[in-house]
């Protein structure tokens, strides 16, 4: 991976890894956009820590992706630093389930459904169409030569978004008796729709856009029953966003490089 | 079709000529409770001249889809009327699309994407949810008898979602370059989960669930250029909801009854 890069959702589980595992792997001509939604707050130390542990290489950003001001500011903050680079990734990992699992219909309210679509579908929807300038920039501005014939790539121009494998409407039958999730399931099939309508819209501007499953992780959402671990997962993530090229856009693939049916 | 029968968004389009078909075909032994949020008003005249063609068959309720109480004081008036009996089938049918099409990115705000959605997905959601001891009332109090060996149909208890042929992200590339409708896309591809959830939730109770594609229809949403009378529409979904069986369970189905990939 390369350029600029920004993700959301940072100060804990896969967006933290995201960050550590970019910053190891990256050296000064790489810059990482580190957001959440509370950088003071103490639920944000272990993302001070990383930031300062690799100097100049990871920014953190205050953005509440469901607050378009918020976005607004933060385009506006990146644009300054990435000038004319533009941004060559953007990572909409910030995601909530609510109520707690397994939520039933029963236990799942008006409010649970209308949050957890707000911050993982509208979110995601706000930040690519808002840093969509900067990602446009990218694309322009990425010579060529660097690019070993690639029209699409992450390292060029690419929004991915943070799916599931919950969110395959195929796959229900399978995993519904273990996580009914009605709110959380909802909104990933409809970030699923998402990813698919902007890897069509933008294809033209040669931004690739694609959703990647991260496997059952051990994280606060995954518990830690989980199989795998935040390293395996996000080592496997970033392999398969670096190998992403035009015959992946509007896919959904899992951590292995899999595809998972809609 | 036969039994109690509720259907949102009935003052206009898919909704009132549901009413009208099942009203025509129907006798006394059933009954329609025909919703919409404002029976009083002019858009709801050719409602309520339709209720007063069938006198006895058709019930008016005033229903905010988006509104817990409103659900709420609909679901005591439906169970006072129907009794012992239940609800042997609710159509979710109300939905939205803003902004006006083609509504691209760029068009299209977190207040479009969070009313459609409400509206689109959390009232269906919300529907199912309350008016769900009615329609297990119904499945149990379905004789055996009058079943002709059927576990699940329309006519014992069922709930049918009416989603769209720009719900499936199979076909989004096809679909995308005529009518981009981030907002409404996304809500219908999460109806499209929203269904298949409740399928699987449902089916311990004999509740059949599915989701049905209208076709593109001369309606107000749909245009004048549609190719599909509402009539015409209407005739065929009606056709389709009275051959499911248990196999069609969970599934998306157009007007014609074929099966539309997710």
């Amino acid at each position: 991976m390369e350029g600029n890069m920004l993700v959301t959702g940072t100060n804990r589980g896969i967006g933290l890894e995201l960050v550590k595992q970019l910053a190891e792997t990256t050296g000064e001509e790489a810059h990482i956009y580190a957001c959440c939604r509370e950088p003071e707050a103490a639920t944000a130390k272990d993302l001070r820590d990383l930031s300062t542990q690799y100097p100049g290489q990871i920014t953190i950003i205050k953005l509440d992706t469901s607050d378009e001001k918020s976005i607004c500011a933060a385009v506006k903050a990146v644009s300054e630093q990435v000038g004319s680079g533009g941004l060559n990734l953007l990572v909409n990992n910030a995601a909530i389930n609510i109520p707690a699992q397994p939520a039933p219909m029963s236990a799942t309210n008006k409010q649970h459904m209308m949050d957890v679509y707000e911050t993982n579908v509208v979110g995601p929807f706000l930040l690519a169409k808002m840093f969509l300038p900067l990602l446009q920039r990218a694309a322009e501005s990425h010579s060529p030569d660097k690019d070993k014939g690639e029209e699409m790539s992450c390292r060029r121009s690419a929004i991915i978004n943070i799916s599931t494998l919950l969110s395959s409407i195929e796959k229900c039958p399978e995993t519904f008796p273990m996580a009914q999730m009605y709110s959380y399931r909802s909104s990933k099939a409809a970030l699923n729709m998402l990813t698919r309508c902007q890897a069509e819209d933008l294809k033209v501007h040669n931004i690739l856009v694609a959703a990647i499953h991260p496997g059952w992780v051990q994280t606060d959402m995954g518990g830690e029953e989980a199989p795998l671990s935040t390293h395996d997962s996000v080592l496997g993530m970033l392999a398969v966003m670096s190998s992403l090229s035009q015959k992946d856009c509007g896919r959904l693939l899992d951590w292995q490089g899999n595809r998972i049916p809609w």
